[in-house]
C-alpha cells in the first residue's frame, strides 16, 4: 500500500484540472496578447480562471495577479509593499513562524535599510494581536502574518490583526498557501490586503499561483517587461497553469466543506491511533487548526529517521517543512512554540488530502507504532530515558497528546 | 485554411513534449525536495532536464537555474548582476531593440542609481561592436545584447562583443529566447555569462524558462524562500514545465538544423512571394537573420488592420511584438533601426515553425495581396501617395526588397 501524506508540501493534480489545462498546451496555444482571434479563447480562459480564483477568496477578479506560485506571490507582497511604501516608513512586522518565502524576504530587507520585527508565537503557535499591537509604530509599513501554518496548521488570528492594521493604515499581507481549499478565506472579512495563493497546494499544476491586491494598494512589480497582469507582473501568462488554479478553486470553492470534514475525520482518527504510542505528542493548536494537519512529536527518535522507515512502507510524510527538508537544522516554527532542539528533530508532520481513505489511515496506525519501536531499539537517546521522562511530563510537551 | 505564423510570440506545445511532462501532474507529483523515494522520480526528472537544457547551449547542467519564464530570467540575469556588482560600478550597455524585459529592467534600475547606455543599431538592426566599446568604461558592471531579435530577426555579433566584455572583466548577458532553437547556440563559444532561456518559443509549454549563468558569475536572486536552485530562484520546482522545457530542449538539439532549413526554405517562398506586392519591403537584416522570421513593411496601411484583415482569412501574424501588441505605440525596434512612424505602422511579422507547409505559405501568398489591396482603398494615407512615393525610394526602405 503506497500512502501519501505530504499535502502540505504538495498535491496530486485533480484528473479534472488535468482535463481542464490540457486543450492549452497544443491546441488552444494563442499568446493572451496577441490580437487574433485565434488568441481569444487563451485570454479569455485566463480571465474566467481570474474569476475562479477571486470567487474562491471572495475577491473581485481584476484584484488578482497571477504570479508562478505562492514564493513569488510571498515576494511580490513584501517586497512590492516595501519599496512602493518606503517613503511612508521602514518597518515590517512579521511572525517568527512564518514560512522561509516570507522569513527570507524579510531577512533581506533588513540589508535594505528596512527594520523588521519578527513576533513570538505561543507553545501552539499562535501570534498575540496584542503583543502585536504593541510593535506597532509611526513608520510601520506592512505587516504580514501567515493565514495557517504550514508545519503545524495552527490558524493565526487575523480578522483580530487586520482591525489593528486598518486602524492604522497598515497594509496586510497574509500567506493563505495552507488555507485555502481547508477553510474559508475571505478577503472582505479577513480584511486583508494582499493574500498569497499556490496552485499545487490545493490540486492544481506547480509552477502556478496568484496575489489578491486590494483596489487602492500601491505594490511595485518584482520583474520589468511587457506589463503584463496590470504591469505587476510581466512574462507571457502561463495559460494551462492559469486554467489549472481556476479549475483547482472552483472545484475547491464547491467541495472544500466536504473534504475538509473528510480529512478532519481521518486526521483525528490518525492523531487518536498515533498518540497511544508512547511518549508522543502533537505539536500545535488544539482548536485553531487545519483539518488535514497533524504534527507529531516521538520521544528518542530523529524525524529525518522515522520519514524514511515509513517511507520504506509505502509511506510518505515530513519532518519539518518540506521546503527545508533537506536541511538538517530543527524547525523553526517547532523552536519557536517552545520546543527544544532534540525534541525538534522527532517531529512527523502528516498532512492529509483528499484522495486519503480510512484504510489507509489504518495502515498508518499499523505500520507506525512499529517503526517507532524499531527506531526507539536503536535510539542514541535511549539511555538518557528517564532524564527525558522528568524533562518532559506524562502525556509530552504542552499537553496537547489527544488533542485537535 | 487555419495558417500561424506568430511562433515568436509562442508556439504550440509539440505533442512529444506534452506526453513527457503528462506523468508528472498527477502520478509523479512527489516534491523534489522532500528526502522519501517518492520524490526521487521527481527530482531526477528536474536534473535529466537539466541536463538537457544545458546539453543544447553548451553548459553544465549546474549552470542552469529554472525560471518561470524568459522574463524572469532577463530580469534575474540583469537585476542580479546589477545588484550583486554595485560596489565595482553603476555602468550597464545594453541596445535600443531588446525585448521590454530587458528594456524596462534597464530604465527600472536607472530610477535606482544605474546609468544606462542605450546602443543605436543599424539600419539592420545590428549593434556595431565599435560603438559598444567606446562606450564602456570603468564602472561598467554588464552589457545585454540580445542574441537575436524578437521583432525583425537580426542576429547580434555576440562573439565580437564577448571579446570586449571579457578583456575587460565585464559580464555579459544575452537574451536568446528567440535563437535558441533556430540557430546554434553555444554559450562557450559565443564567451556569454549569462543567457536567457524560454520553453514556449521553442514548442515547450508556457511558464517556464531558464538562465545559463556561468560558473563563477556573481548574480543576486530576485526573490528569497525555501533556497531552491543553489539559492537562485525559491519556490518549489514547476516539475511538469521543466520537464517540458527540457523535453523541448532535446528535440531542439536533435532536430534544428532540419528544421531550419525547413522554416527557411519556406519563408524565402513567403519573402520572394510578399515582396511582389508594390510598396512592401523587408525590415532587417539580410544575412543576419533567424531562419523563420519575415517583417514587412506595406505602405499607406495600418499593420493592425493587415493583422485582422488576415486574422478573417484564418492566419494568424502580428504586427509590432507580441508583447506590446496591444499597445498603440510603433514598435521600438522598427523606430530604431529607421523607419518613420508611418512605416513602423504599416509592419507585419510572420514568425515560422516546424509545423508549418508549404502549402500553408501558398495560402497565404494568395490572401496577402488581396488583403493589401483592399485595404490600400479604403487607406486615408492613400492621397499622400505621390510625396511617398518620392520619399521612399524604389523597392522600398533600405532597398531590403527580395533579401532575406
Amino acid at each position: 500500500m503506497k500512502v501519501y501524506l505530504d499535502h502540505a508540501a504538495t498535491t496530486p493534480v485533480d484528473k479534472r484540472v488535468l482535463e481542464a489545462m490540457l486543450p492549452y498546451f497544443s491546441d488552444r496555444y494563442g499568446n493572451p496578447s496577441s490580437i487574433y482571434s485565434f488568441s481569444n479563447e487563451a485570454h479569455e480562459a485566463v480571465e474566467k480562471a481570474r474569476g475562479s480564483v477571486a470567487r474562491l477568496i471572495g475577491a473581485e477578479p481584476s484584484e488578482m495577479i497571477f504570479t508562478s506560485g505562492g514564493t513569488e506571490a510571498d515576494n511580490l507582497a513584501i517586497q512590492g509593499t516595501a519599496f512602493a511604501n518606503r517613503h511612508k516608513g521602514n518597518h515590517i512586522v512579521t511572525s517568527a513562524i512564518e514560512h522561509p518565502a516570507v522569513l527570507n524576504t524579510c531577512k533581506w530587507l533588513e540589508t535594505r535599510g528596512f527594520e523588521v520585527t519578527y513576533l513570538p508565537v505561543d507553545r501552539e503557535g499562535l501570534v498575540s494581536p496584542e503583543k502585536l499591537e504593541s510593535e506597532l509604530r509611526s513608520g510601520t509599513i506592512l505587516i504580514s502574518v501567515m493565514h495557517a501554518n504550514n508545519e503545524i496548521g495552527t490558524i493565526e488570528p487575523i480578522e483580530e490583526i487586520a482591525k489593528l492594521a486598518r486602524e492604522r493604515g497598515i497594509c496586510l499581507h497574509t500567506d493563505a498557501v495552507q488555507s485555502i481549499g481547508k477553510i474559508p478565506v475571505d478577503v472582505k472579512k479577513m480584511g486583508v490586503d494582499l493574500l498569497s495563493i499556490s496552485a499545487h497546494k490545493i490540486c492544481g499544476p506547480k509552477g502556478i499561483g496568484a496575489l489578491y491586491v486590494r483596489k487602492g494598494t500601491d505594490i511595485a512589480p518584482l520583474a520589468h517587461g511587457g506589463g503584463h497582469e496590470h504591469g505587476m507582473r510581466s512574462g507571457t501568462e502561463n495559460v494551462p497553469g492559469i486554467v489549472g488554479l481556476g479549475k483547482a478553486a472552483e472545484i475547491a470553492h464547491a467541495e472544500m466543506k466536504a473534504d475538509s470534514e473528510h480529512m478532519a475525520r481521518l486526521r483525528n482518527r490518525l492523531v487518536d491511533g498515533a498518540l497511544k504510542i508512547e511518549n508522543s505528542w502533537l505539536n500545535g493548536s488544539t482548536a485553531k487548526r487545519l483539518p488535514n494537519n497533524a504534527n507529531f512529536g516521538f520521544g528518542f527518535i530523529e524525524g529525518e529517521a522515522l520519514v524514511l522507515e515509513l517511507d520504506f512502507n509505502g509511506i510518505y510524510a515530513s519532518t519539518g517543512s518540506a521546503c527545508s527538508s533537506k536541511s538538517l537544522e530543527p524547525s523553526h516554527v517547532l523552536r519557536a512554540i517552545g520546543l527544544p532542539p532534540e525534541q525538534c528533530h522527532g517531529s512527523l508532520r502528516m498532512t492529509l488530502g483528499r484522495e486519503n481513505s480510512a484504510e489507509e489511515i489504518d495502515y498508518v496506525l499499523q505500520v507506525l507504532p512499529k517503526v517507532v519501536g524499531k527506531l526507539r531499539e536503536i535510539s542514541p537517546f535511549k539511555k538518557d530515558f528517564g532524564d527525558y521522562e522528568k524533562t518532559l511530563g506524562k502525556g509530552g510537551h504542552g499537553g496537547h497528546a489527544h488533542v485537535y
